[in-house]
């Protein structure tokens, strides 16, 4: 994306980069535009935002953004816009269709659940928080007692990398370190690994948690209601049946 | 008790220390017991298990067991009996009512929410877990942004003192270690404060997370479910309107 900004030229009053692209608007009207979302210009320039045309050797695939996507790591997918048109910087925060009221905005301030929120106390969800999943075992697997049970799963942060990775199996009251792998780039998913072992058959959950590069870390319930539900960081948990 | 029970002489044999006192059968029959429980020789023979007949030097007020009451501190509140007729020093494990069945007993192995666990699966509930509240402010209170908040609160452990106390506004992001007391004796609760600032006016929560002398946390959940819903040790939390 820097390259083309830079070739194009950027004036000192740019502000936002905003896409267009071929969504379809739910009307079926061509002239209408679906969505149009953007990124602030300092995000624009970060060598990390691309513009993708390949993945892994090959063309974009259609439902990839084929011929060419925004790929803005760390903020909401949809601020990484597909099958683009136009890209158009702006002097101001872009206005699009997804840009303002609730959608992907949240409450400036907390607010107490359900409260009624003026769209002028809205802002625009930019760097994601830091979250993670397990991805195996599954959830609800049978698991000898007599053995160690391996773990293991991603995690990822909007704004930098993830610092530390715990399991739990005691709902929280002691936790293990497990092993987390650095990233690829800046951006990328960070394995983690781990060994546990139960003390007795039974129902067990195991959670996860992720701490951040700057000590923040993944709440076991939701945090802050917002509107339309964003910004869910809470652990992932998976029940593991002990025999 | 010790000295009661050392005065009296213990039998080898001695496994557990039964109560019986002035509690009235919910039929009104006085020849049923409504509640007989007990607790192991060894909790009966700690120098803190008490036999209390005075509070602040005044004779034990009604509500709480006068003439003579039992305490074991640690344990539920059960075991506490009041209003004492009868100590029963005995060869088994106690067998009056509320020993047995789902009464103050929990799954020996941790169960699937909703299971329908054979009594002889279960197990008595002993030293209960770390727990603390917040005691000032109280919850739904204003305060205004400019200043800092003042918590305060108690915590106490079942088998040993607390060791630390945290807080957090941001359901669990961030947590600032609370200044803890010691406790006035190895069951006493144990007085916290903590001052926090918050960022921003909205609605936000303060969450209280103690950590007991082995590391065992409270956590944000409840723990493990169990038939009756004992041992709910999940953090206290409190919101407060920050103006």
């Amino acid at each position: 994306m820097k390259d083309v900004l830079d070739d194009a030229g950027l004036a000192p009053s740019a502000v936002y980069v905003a896409y267009y692209g071929e969504d379809v608007h739910l009307s079926g009207d061509p002239r209408k535009v679906a969505i149009s979302r953007g990124i602030p210009i300092e995000k624009a320039i970060d060598e990390w935002t691309l513009l993708a045309w390949e993945m892994n050797g090959d063309p974009l695939p259609a439902q990839h953004g084929f011929p060419l996507r925004l790929v803005a790591p760390g903020f909401p997918a949809s601020a990484s816009g597909k099958w683009l048109t136009r890209l158009w910087v702006r002097d101001r925060v872009h206005d699009g269709p997804k840009m303002g009221g609730y959608s992907y905005r949240v409450p400036r301030h907390p607010v107490e659940p359900g409260t009624d929120v003026p769209e002028s106390d809205m802002k625009i969800i930019e760097a994601m928080p830091v979250k993670s999943i397990l991805t195996r075992p599954s959830t609800g697997v049978e698991h000898p007692v007599s053995e160690a049970l391996s773990l293991r799963g991603h995690a990822w942060c909007g704004d930098g990398p993830v610092a530390a990775m715990h399991v739990s199996s005691d709902f929280g009251a002691t936790w293990l370190e497990a092993e987390l792998k650095a990233p690829r780039n800046p951006f990328a998913w960070q394995g983690f690994n781990a060994s546990i072992r139960f003390p007795t058959t039974g129902h067990y959950e195991v959670w996860a948690r992720a701490t951040d590069h700057a000590g923040r870390q993944q709440p076991m319930v939701i945090p802050g209601w917002n509107p339309r539900g964003y910004l869910n960081n809470a652990m992932h948990r998976i029940a593991i049946r002990v025999v």
